[in-house]
C-alpha cells in the first residue's frame, strides 16, 4: 500500500515548493579519492544545505505543505538531531511556532541549533516512551502538527529533491548510494534515482550495529532495532512500515558497514574533499571501501547526508612546535573511535 | 627597488598562464558565522585548490614561465609543505622533473604528497643549513631550477590571481585579510585588492608566536623569525626583502593573534562553512575574532589559503553508544593545542 505513496511528480512539486527555503547543493569529486576507491565518484553535498543536512529539504516541504489555519498552531517533533534544527528553521521562515521534545543530557551543540532557531525546547528523560509522550502531551496542549522525522509522505517527497537536483548536472550514474536510517532519504532518493535512471542500481548503506533495514529486507518483514551500537548517530533509528514498503519497491539491496569504515571514510572525505562531514554522511563511503561495489560499474553518486559534527569531541593534538625541530607525533596512527 | 618587481599586469598575465592547471575556487558565506563575527565576510577557498593550497597557483606561474631548454632539466625546492607538493604537481603537469629537500622525519602524510605527484624527494638533516646545502647541491648536479617558496616574482604573481578572481565576484570589500609567513601570498593578494579596489584596506594576519612581519612592519627593517611557536606549520619562515619591501608599500597593517584564537577560527570554519581548513588558513580568522576589525568597515574578504591538515593528529573521541543512552563527552569542551 505504501509504495504508491510518494511518487516523482510529488518530489517534483516538493522541489518547487521549497526551492526559496533550502540550498541547491555543489557535486564534488576527487580525483584522487576516486582513484583510491577504484572508480569515479560524484558527492552530492547536503551537508552544506541549511542547517547542516538534508533534512532541511523534507522539513520545509512538510511546514510548507501546510494549510494556513493548521500551521499557525505550529510544528512538533521529538527528533533531538538533525530534524528538529531543520524543522525549527522551517518553522521560522514560515513564522509559525516550533516544539521540538528533547531529552535531557542531549549535546549543547544539538540544544543551540535548535534553540538558535526559535523553537521551544521541551525537556524530557532520556527514554523514547517519555520522548512520546511528551510529544502527545504538547500536540493536544497546542494543537501544533507533529512532523515526523522520516514516516511521513511530505517528509519523504523532500528528501528526494537532492537527488532531483542531479537530473541535469551529471551523467546517469551506474550506483546510486545513501544511508539509511529510519528509511526517509533513501526512500526519496530510490524514488527520483529510479525515474532518471533506469539503469542504475540504488543501493542503501547501514552501519552493521544499526542494521534493521538489511535485516528487514533479509526477512521479508520489518524488524526492530534495538540497542543501535554505531558512531553514525543519524543512523539509529528503525524503518517504518511505510519507508520500509518504499524501500521494498525501489532499492536494489542493503550493505552493512563496519565502523572503522565509518571512520576511515569520513576521514578520506575531510582529507580530499577538503569538507567537514559527520559520521552518518560517511557510510555509504564506507560501503565503497568494504564492498566491491565500483568493480564493472561506471560512475557512483553518493549523498553526502550531513556535516554537523559535534566537534568538541574531536582533541586536537597538533603542538605548537618550531618548524625545525618538528617531530612526528607518538605512536597514533589514525582517528579511531573509542572502544 | 623590489616594490617594482611584481605589477598587477603580471597577475593578469599569471592568471591567463595558469587557468589550465588550477582551480577555480569557490567564494563561500555563512549568514550564522558573519553574525557571529561582526560583519558580513566572504571566504576565498584555496583549501579547494589542487594540491589543496594556494600554492599552486604560484607554482605553475613558475614553472610555465621557465623557458623549454631550462625548463626539461627540472625544478627543485627545498619546502617540505605545501609549495613542495604544488612544485611536484606543476612540474608533472609539465612533463619535467622535480626534486623535493625535505628533513628527515617530515610528516609522512607530506611525504606521500609530494612522491605521489612523482617528484624525486631527497632527504637531509632537519637543519635548514642541511637544507639549503642539500638543494645546492641538487642544482649543482642536474640543472634544475630552484623554485623558493615565495622570494620569487613569478610565484608571488601566481599566489595573486586567487584574489584576481574574485575581480568581479564580489562587490568591494571594505577589508581584504591573508595570513602571511614568507609574505608571497599577501604580496601578490595586496597587489591586486589595491588596485581593484582603492578604498580597502589590505591587512596581514600573523601568529604572535612566529611575528616577523609585524616586528619588521614595526623597526622598518626586516627582522628575523628564530625558534617560532606557532600551530600555523604554514607560516614559521620570514619574510624576504622582496617580500618585506612589497608588503611595506602595499600593506595596511599587519595583525598578531594567539594561538588559542587561531584554534578558534578553524574550529568556526570547520562548524559554520563545513570546510576543512588548515591552522595557517585560519589566522585571518583569529584576526577577526581577536580585532575589532569588523567595525564600521563594510564585508571583509578573508583568503583561505589551504586544507592539508594532518587529520593524523586529530584524535577521534566519539563513542559509539546507542541513541538513548548517550551522554555527553565528560569534561572537555574544546579541541586545544597542547601546551
Amino acid at each position: 500500500m505504501y509504495s504508491q505513496d510518494v511518487t516523482y511528480r510529488d518530489v517534483e512539486a516538493a522541489a518547487r515548493r521549497i526551492a526559496p527555503h533550502v540550498h541547491r547543493t555543489p557535486v564534488l569529486s576527487s580525483e584522487q579519492l576516486s582513484r583510491r576507491l577504484g572508480g569515479q565518484i560524484y558527492f552530492k553535498c547536503e551537508n552544506f544545505q541549511k542547517a547542516g543536512a538534508f533534512k532541511s529539504r523534507g522539513a520545509c516541504n512538510a511546514v510548507f505543505r501546510l494549510d494556513a489555519g493548521i500551521a499557525e498552531r505550529g510544528v512538533a517533533t521529538h527528533s533531538s538531531g538533525n530534524h528538529g534544527a531543520a524543522l525549527a528553521r522551517a518553522a521560522r521562515r514560515r513564522g509559525i511556532p516550533a516544539y521540538v521534545v528533547m531529552p535531557r543530557g542531549a549535546a549543547d551543540v544539538k540544544r543551540q541549533a535548535v534553540a538558535g532557531y526559535g523553537a521551544t525546547v521541551i525537556e524530557c528523560e532520556p527514554t523514547i516512551q517519555a520522548r512520546e509522550a511528551a510529544a502527545a502531551e504538547l500536540v493536544a496542549r497546542t494543537g501544533a502538527t507533529l512532523i515526523h522525522p522520516y514516516d511521513d509522505p511530505d517528509v519523504i517527497a523532500g528528501q528526494g529533491t537532492a537527488t532531483l537536483e542531479l537530473a541535469e548536472a551529471i551523467a546517469p550514474p551506474a550506483l546510486v548510494l545513501a544511508p539509511v536510517g529510519g528509511g526517509g532519504l533513501l526512500s526519496g532518493t530510490a524514488i527520483v534515482a529510479r525515474h532518471l535512471w533506469p539503469g542504475a542500481k540504488v543501493l542503501g548503506a547501514e552501519p552493521a550495529g544499526a542494521d534493521d533495514a538489511a535485516r528487514s529486507i533479509a526477512r521479508g518483514i520489518r524488524q526492530h532495532q534495538s540497542d543501535p551500537k554505531t558512531i553514525a548517530d543519524g543512523l539509529r533509528g528503525e524503518l517504518s512500515d511505510r519507508t520500509f514498503a518504499l524501500i521494498r519497491t525501489y532499492v536494489d539491496r542493503i550493505v552493512t558497514v563496519s565502523e572503522p569504515a565509518i571512520v576511515e571514510g569520513m576521514r578520506l572525505v575531510w582529507q580530499y574533499l577538503k569538507i567537514v562531514i559527520e559520521p552518518s554522511a560517511a557510510v555509504p563511503v564506507a560501503a565503497l571501501i568494504e564492498h566491491p561495489l565500483l568493480t564493472d560499474a561506471g560512475a557512483a553518486l553518493v549523498i553526502l547526508s550531513g556535516g554537523n559534527v559535534d566537534l568538541d569531541a574531536l582533541r586536537w593534538v597538533s603542538a605548537p612546535v618550531p618548524a625545525r625541530t618538528k617531530r612526528r607525533a607518538p605512536a597514533r596512527s589514525k582517528p579511531r573511535a573509542r572502544r
